[in-house]
């Protein structure tokens, strides 16, 4: 009989790798995206020891220590790297730095030969990353999930086009002007990507995530070409690699289409945002896929009877289902951390798994 | 037999008001959102008369005329007054004004009660745009329809809480922080709008839109309560008031929602925006409402054989129910005027009705 109980030694597999891989569990496994972050006064003072927001990030001692400040106050069941989605661009060549207050800055697009050239080995220059993401690991306790993550192509095409955030006009415009560079540059990400996310599972990540911030408002057919098709690409691009960790993809503002997108991606989770109505994520759920998703970052910030409320519905209406309680976007910087700790103890108080 | 064949000087009805009276038509009536603007160098010339964009609003002339130009360059089935959504703040004593290049700015919102006191009366001081759409309903053909608007009650509301174009934050914070205000504000926007849009429909206007700009991210209860509520309302007043033309409505970045809506609000047609799928809209028209939409403007723009493609793809996917052509967002300033007509042809030159 003892070929059936686990090692005494065995350690438990985090819950998020759990619901990952189908199981449908007493309570969800919660983590907030921007969970490391402003609101934080320990992260603004880990902050202020370092100039740049870039070095900051490639900094694998504070990185970690940023991606563990939360790990510390909440009982979230995963942690997720402290990084930025516009690394891969620097790791493709392309300048990258932050205004103070106003956001990401990238440099001219350097030629489409130029990156191809570059996109197996721009993970290579992200190893800090992978530092942090070991270091991460090392002090974490073993319950608990780490996720790695990259900015999907689109979102990170529209940055680097674009040269800032923006309304992605003129990105989308040059999606139907310029197809073949906006294609060849997908392509490029694509394979970048997958290296990158390969190179973050070999230091510790046991899961990644692909952050589609962008798919908002774009026709179907675009969609289709610059959201679907290159995440199905990438993938399969990381199974090629030999990544066997899942995947949670977030096609930010899809609406209707985020269906479509849980049809023909193969990933373990779709991530959901705040206008995903309940009955849209149980139909992805009822083709076996997780869910992820959808507090109102706004509602997390002014707390309050309607936030538990909020948050009851959430676990009424998805938790039958493989289901990770989150927000539908990043916590903001003024929210207060004692909201934070309220909405945690809410999702995880009724159910302990240890 | 006689009785059954019009009199010969019987005016035949426009075909957007057949569509929108649920018939199915061999082809499908077209107008484009902000047709009347900054993409035709005869409206520049026009608009460079006026100082102040809301003086413009108000110049029943100038608006008439500026309302008319597009339809004397295209075969657009349908003009739609040339006014702003921010008129009813002004009606409601809310200062309005625009700076040049930057968009509107509106002064202290004022108090519900002083608000509350105006909401009838709000359409009264608006009777410019009624006379605007008198000489236009004056000037134009018979076979051609006129439209009049109103923004929506909640992204009215958003403007006169931001005093700005915003990204919505505070506005939807303070939905959930102070729901009294809002939803009494939006009360107020429902009262004063279905009096404005009654005023409009005496005057001329024979089909009314209802522009929600940004239903976009709302989570599912804040739809409900923001925009449906609000529509089902505002279309159930005009009712009240004895008004009979159709409404189209507009949530614009409704997403998966928009079917919520078009189950939810007695609208006669649903336009949909860009990101809007073609089994979607089928699954409108078959509740038996029309759609209109949703060509994305930046293809519009962009011109060439995928701009031809992207017009024969929504004709083949919607033109077999009823279905209105239009952009999925207004026209882009930059755009060139031959683009437009090739649309405008491509759409009505198969067939003509007069």
């Amino acid at each position: 009989m003892s070929g059936s109980a686990p090692a005494p030694s065995a350690p438990p597999t985090p819950v998020l790798l759990r619901v990952l891989a189908g199981e449908r569990l007493e309570r969800p496994p919660i983590w907030f995206m921007r969970q490391a972050g402003r609101y934080l006064p320990e992260y603004r003072a880990l902050r202020a020891e370092t100039s740049g927001f870039v070095a900051f990030c490639l900094d694998s001692e504070r990185a970690a220590e940023a991606t563990l400040q939360p790990m510390r106050r909440f009982a979230f069941d995963a942690a997720i790297v402290f990084a930025d989605i516009l690394l891969v661009p620097m790791g493709l060549g392309q300048e990258v730095w932050f205004e103070a207050g106003e956001g990401p800055r990238l440099g001219p697009l350097p030629s489409l030969q130029a990156m191809q050239a570059r996109a197996e080995t721009a993970a290579a220059e992200l190893s800090a990353v992978g530092k942090t993401l070991s270091l991460v690991r090392g002090a974490l306790e073993p319950e608990r999930a780490l996720i790695g993550f990259a900015g999907a192509p689109w979102t990170v095409a529209t940055y680097m086009i674009e040269g800032r955030s923006s309304d992605r006009t003129a990105a989308r415009s040059l999606a139907y002007t310029d197809p073949g560079l906006v294609d060849g540059l997908i392509d490029v990400l694509v394979e970048a990507s997958a290296h990158y996310l390969a190179m973050q599972v070999r230091s510790g990540a046991q899961a990644v995530k692909l952050f589609e911030s962008w798919a908002e408002g774009l026709p179907e057919d675009l969609f289709h070409r610059l959201v679907v098709r290159p995440h199905r690409k990438l993938v399969a691009r990381l199974r090629e690699l030999g990544v066997e960790a899942p995947v949670i993809g977030f096609p930010r503002g899809a609406g209707a289409l985020v269906l479509d997108y849980a049809d023909a991606v193969p990933v373990q989770a779709v991530a959901l945002d705040t206008s995903a109505p309940a009955a849209l994520g149980r139909a992805i759920q009822q083709t076996g896929k997780a869910i992820q998703g959808a507090l109102d970052p706004l509602l997390l910030r002014a707390g309050g009877p309607a936030l538990d409320a909020a948050v009851d519905r959430l676990l009424g209406q998805w938790g039958d289902g493989p289901y990770i309680f989150n927000l539908g976007h990043g916590i903001l910087p003024d929210t207060p951390p004692e909201h934070v700790a309220r909405v945690v103890e809410r999702v995880t108080g009724r159910v302990r798994f240890s």
